[in-house]
């Protein structure tokens, strides 16, 4: 049955991720807490707080069913079953020198006949470095253009525009790609998993590099709470903007899960103004106007 | 004009508690920002950081005008002006052992010929100390009463629906009073006018008391790690459910005048427990099961 190969995937991907990531930190390990939806299904959410590398780092999958909550049931106009299957990470590093990194792919089904996969990846950096941006998003490209030409420009679009906060007029992170809803016949939804399954292997070397690359680096104070006002901003994000989130509050998902996206520690100043020529104005700069990476 | 007299109450009230604060804090001193909205209007934010007392404590007065926004014209079926104005304060201290406190009281008129006033008090401790919590209850109900008889016991309630974290199934404090849309023809207008001044002026022998109780006391670094995640609810209510601040996000508002409502810091945990007894579950208890206090 597909819906239960997409699980499969989902389950096992989860596994490698966290394996590497337990690798990687080299300090804490993952805490898994399985659950039941009341309503048909279930997860097993892993978390890591306070590693060598990672606060807070959580990796979700879960395998849900049961009718179809009223937001998607308004637009299909009937009531109708639902299947939605996925796995959700969001990694918190403590140092201010490693960019936080958040992917998501997720595969859904209703009994209408519609199913599509939705998902992405996208990197919030607290200071711009451009080989990092470069290394990421062409990692990403390659994967995307193994299969379909025009997937990163249009993904790569999506996420700009997806993870945009409005009354900041900036975006959360340099983006990644983005995409949702997308669906096909029989044969043309084979192949979207295909791409799925590539772009959710393409997590660990599109981001542990970097990790790598930075996790000796010192950092000041200043640049702490610098990321813990960044932190703010992805706080923003997430609770207004999200729709994943808002539409897990909505439908009474596990909050605890939910909201596990959430940096450990997030700061407001009053109107903070940023040195001109300073590497915190260097990366606002670049979240006020998008680039190309790849 | 009324409106002028609405608008010269709110400011001279801005000046009443600003200077109080700044008396009780003994540290700090509040720094003013005058701002024009380009449509119409303008504003005086003032906001003390690091006092004494206050981590982050502000106090905003407004007075705008212009085209109705389409929220608002949405409901009305027309294009319209409006006028508003009103004061907005949150004090949040940086003990644990001094309670978060937020007043809101605001006149709104539109061309249409609408015109109404809303607004409340309500506090937000991190501990459950009952005399405090009768204090306060009690101070504002009596202000209440001299007007009329249902005012307390409606914009009671009104408060504890409307600061309802749903997805967390508890209040974001407890309570005070709320109430909006306060209308009637001109002599009901004055009267409530009369009413807003007298609870306007409420606000500081509310909430003053509490601060000199408590602002010598004694907190661990455990209390203030309570107060962050408590801090972290508080950015959830105001950015997930607050009208005010996501019609502030919406409609483009001074953005640094809005989000001045949020904690210097905040913190999120993983799947907290309290434990069974605590002082932190007997606050909590609260939240979930709202009591009457005066």
């Amino acid at each position: 049955m597909f819906r239960q190969r997409t699980s499969d995937f989902f389950r096992n991907l989860q596994d490698e991720i966290t394996s590497s990531l337990e690798s990687l930190d080299g300090g804490a390990k993952f805490r898994e807490d399985l659950w039941d939806r009341p309503d048909g299904g279930g997860g097993r959410t892993r978390v890591m707080t306070d590693g060598n590398i990672f606060e807070k780092a959580g990796v979700n999958f879960s395998a849900v069913h049961g009718e179809s909550p009223k937001m998607l049931q308004d637009k299909s106009n009937a009531a109708s079953q639902f299947y939605a299957t996925g796995i959700s990470l969001v990694l918190h590093p403590r140092s201010p020198k490693i960019p936080t990194v958040h992917a998501n792919f997720r595969y859904f089904e209703q009994s209408t006949g519609e199913a599509w996969f939705g998902g992405g990846i996208d990197l919030t950096p607290y200071y711009l470095v451009e080989q990092d941006a470069k290394h990421f998003h062409t990692t990403i490209k390659s994967t995307c253009d193994t299969h379909d030409a025009d997937y990163y420009p249009r993904f790569k679009q999506w996420c700009d525009d997806y993870f945009y906060i409005k009354h900041r007029a900036e975006t959360r992170g340099i983006g990644g790609i983005f995409f949702d809803h997308l669906n096909g016949n029989r044969v043309e939804l084979e192949k979207i998993f295909s791409f799925v399954q590539d772009i959710g292997r393409t997590f660990l070397p599109s981001y542990n590099p970097i990790v790598e690359e930075h996790k000796d680096e010192h950092f000041t104070d200043a640049e702490r709470q610098w990321q813990l006002l960044r932190h703010g901003r992805y706080v923003e994000f997430n609770l207004v903007y999200d729709k994943g989130t808002l539409f897990g509050l909505e439908t009474g998902g596990r909050i605890e899960s939910i909201l596990m996206s959430l940096p450990t520690l997030a700061r407001w100043d009053y109107d903070v103004q940023l040195q001109h020529g300073s590497e915190e104005e260097k990366l606002v700069n670049v979240l006020k106007n998008p680039r190309s990476w790849a």
